[in-house]
């Protein structure tokens, strides 16, 4: 698997769109971005040789509306066919490159894994209480409260060493990224009490701690993840309504 | 296709389990619930044999939590198996039958056809605006325009007959329900100016209204759907906290 661009520039309003060579497969990404990382990882995952366009989506470039009419990141581009959503993009990857299939192509077995991955967007949504704590740490323990218990059902949910059973799967790639926010989160000051190092704590999420640990380290998401002093401070700037820097770390 | 149950009594918490013959698949369905009725269209529209299990959702059964975690319709039962939520039933029974498959085999127009379903789930969120309105007419100018709105979103991304194409397809099957309950609410006094003959309106709407009555009239619809005036007075009594009556009009 080759991921060429993973720490490429973004490209902001008025920059021109990279030409595509034939039979190049694209992905539009913004490197801190959950919704795109669900992408990124699906794709290194299933080793997909790809080139990734890096975007900056608050002064978004004007040929990108082309290619989503949100012009939103993550899409993918190849054969002249452009499929956009993180929510669709896995199971697209997953049906135009069957060799490589992460869901399973049983029936019952792959509507449970998508119903697992279902639930976990409950972490997700926990996402933003930790921006209002960002902008006003008063409301820590109310919001925190909500983060906790978000997590307790994740580590409920965990019956196997992965969600998707003995090895990493559909559940297990496209939650992590929303994971990973909360633990680039509890890397500020005050913002959240949980550990950076074996997060989210053997103490409270024994299971959840060994399966964040194992995704982190895993290839597919060390190819295109970005580190957790990078990623805090552009969430931080991103909650505080702060100056984005979209090339933060390169 | 033989639906047998589609006009049994709801079940109401006491109510014991009925006997689940070998071999035959059942679905959980809330007669008034648009999102049982996705699920309940997609089993019609696929031919399949089912047998129809009324639910009271607001008293369940007990035994219903063993089907469902949280006890809500739609689910369906077969051959021991549980699939639950119509975010994933249909996709699920076109894996499970792929002889009537509905969704396109190719993957690319299989997520072109998801997504456009999923742009249309802004029906969906509009009902609530009518909800409103029910209990308070005085709310109408303000939540109506919201309506139209989607109304207008949705006759623009009809580009063909129907949203799958020249025939009814995925995103038509699962969309038509909050259309539907857009209809019901129609016919109150007072709470949205659209007609109920010919919806949503051949001068707002051309496209969109050839198009709703085409797929209320199908076969597929019809056989599962209830009557306007019952689904008005079921949507009002819930908008308004009144006293359910999951039984109208059997």
């Amino acid at each position: 698997m080759v991921l060429t661009g993973v720490t490429s520039k973004a490209i902001r309003k008025g920059g021109a769109e990279p030409p595509l060579a034939p039979g190049t497969f694209r992905i539009y990404n913004m490197r801190f971005c959950p919704w795109a990382e669900k992408a990124m990882i699906y794709v290194a995952a299933k080793g997909i040789d790809a080139e990734v366009i890096n975007l900056n989506v608050t002064d978004k470039p004007e040929w990108y509306f082309s290619k989503h009419y949100q012009g939103k990141a993550p899409a993918i581009e190849h054969d002249g066919k452009i499929v956009i959503d993180s929510g669709f993009i896995p199971e697209y990857l997953d049906d135009a490159f069957p060799e490589t299939r992460i869901l399973p192509t049983d029936p019952y077995e792959k509507a449970q894994q998508k119903l697992l991955a279902d639930r976990l967007t409950a972490v997700a949504h926990a996402v933003p209480c930790l921006f209002a704590v960002m902008r006003d740490r008063s409301l820590k323990d109310e919001k925190q409260a909500k983060v906790f218990e978000v997590l307790k059902m994740a580590e409920e949910l965990l019956t196997d060493d992965f969600y998707a059973g003995s090895t990493p799967g559909f559940p297990d790639y496209v939650s992590f990224p929303f994971f990973e926010k909360i633990w680039w989160s509890a890397s500020l000051d005050g913002v959240v009490d949980l550990p950076t190092s074996s997060f989210p704590g053997v103490e409270q999420y024994p299971k959840l701690t060994r399966w964040f640990s194992s995704l982190l380290e895993s290839d597919a998401v060390q190819s295109v993840t970005q580190s957790i002093r990078d990623g805090a401070e552009f969430m931080n700037a991103y909650a505080t309504h702060g100056e984005l820097n979209y090339d933060l770390g390169l």
